[in-house]
């Protein structure tokens, strides 16, 4: 199996939040695979899956784009492998979480970190990531993160509801972690990685998970190339 | 079965959000019951239960409140009538599903139908309600609808990761309802049950899903005493 990554300047600084989806999705699987690293501007490389974003999965002959649809692939190809949705209502509770987690709470991380991207990319990714996102915000990226300060109480309220839960129990999906914990997850080590910057005040329930989170299958997240939390 | 009810002036006029999410999991489950109104003063007729909210339920010797509590509590209990989860990971999704509704959904909702809570409820219960609510926003009622036309855009922008998902299939919970679309459904039958004001556009996908909601079990919440939507 191999599996295209987003990666920053050096090759093992990957970022992508839905790459990270992945990663988990198939640590929990027991699936061992071999990482890419691509970056934003190497369109060429993943023509191949039919589509311009990673992460792309290749399993023997197929090829799966989506984090979403690679997860389902991994669950309906891999059913002896531990569950990553634990049946179809649960799935598509998931989906939910996902959209949540793509439509609200991404948005509110991109503000805080932006500029910190800007600055860990390859050299030839920089003019389309700055194009793009300052068309995106109608200012310059470091307009943007200027009044982070400011901003980061938007990420934390914004967390309210996901804190409710794991104030409770060790995980979203109850005792253990799940692909919906991995997408929340895929959040915050996208931040990790990248970006020095603290989302979490040391109190914060949110900020316990997300500890557990960067110890399970091995330590994958925590021995990630990134920053400390 | 006896279920307390928040109800208006008009005995008949149900609109607590909660009690209406039980309502419809008691339809789910094909659970016939006695419904007995219910207002925000009463407190004496369900402090048997414990505590001073409705929804109570009352299932021969036990008594249960908390809409969730409830619904957990129906679901181990009549195994054999359809599932309201589905499981326990898509029950721990659900949970939420719930946190979201009563921390980020009920609060875009409030301010556009307060004054008109207010006018509907009895007599006995204006005093409480106006003064309970009054002193969360810190202005009169009148003032926190003044400018709801300003401020339903919130409520759309808010349920767009909800909208996502009822874009692409009937319901939250794949192709049938199940208690994470009556949690949804309770804050939208809120709303039409104590208010004329219209929180949806004609075209929204969330309209649609809310029609389908309100024909479900025999048309229970078309049914209800309430507002067109």
């Amino acid at each position: 199996m191999k599996l295209y990554e987003l990666a920053a300047k050096e090759d093992d600084r990957r970022f992508s939040p839905y790459c990270w989806r992945t990663r988990m999705a198939l640590a929990h699987k027991g699936l061992s695979h071999e990482t890419i690293p691509w970056r934003f501007t190497e369109k060429e490389a993943i023509a191949f899956s039919g589509q311009d974003k990673v992460p792309v999965l290749v399993d023997g002959e197929k090829t799966i784009s989506d984090s979403l649809r690679i997860a389902q692939y991994l669950e309906a190809a891999y059913p002896d492998r531990p569950s990553l949705f634990g049946g179809a209502e649960a799935l598509a509770l998931t989906q939910f979480v996902n959209a949540w987690t793509d439509r609200v709470l991404h948005p509110t991380i991109t503000p805080l970190i932006v500029t910190d991207i800007h600055a860990h990319i390859h050299e030839k990714d920089r003019d389309y990531f700055r194009t793009s996102r300052e068309q995106r915000f109608g200012k310059s990226l470091e307009d943007v993160v200027a009044d982070r300060d400011q901003k980061v109480p938007d990420l934390r309220r914004t967390l309210e509801p996901f804190r409710a839960i794991v104030r409770e129990r060790p995980f979203l999906s109850g005792d253990r972690a799940m692909y919906a914990d991995y997408i929340l997850f895929g959040a915050f080590q996208w931040a990790r990685c990248i970006s020095p910057y603290r989302l979490l005040d040391d109190g914060d329930p949110v900020a316990a998970w997300r500890d557990r989170m960067l110890r399970l299958h091995g330590g994958i997240g925590l021995k990630a190339t990134g920053y400390p939390v």
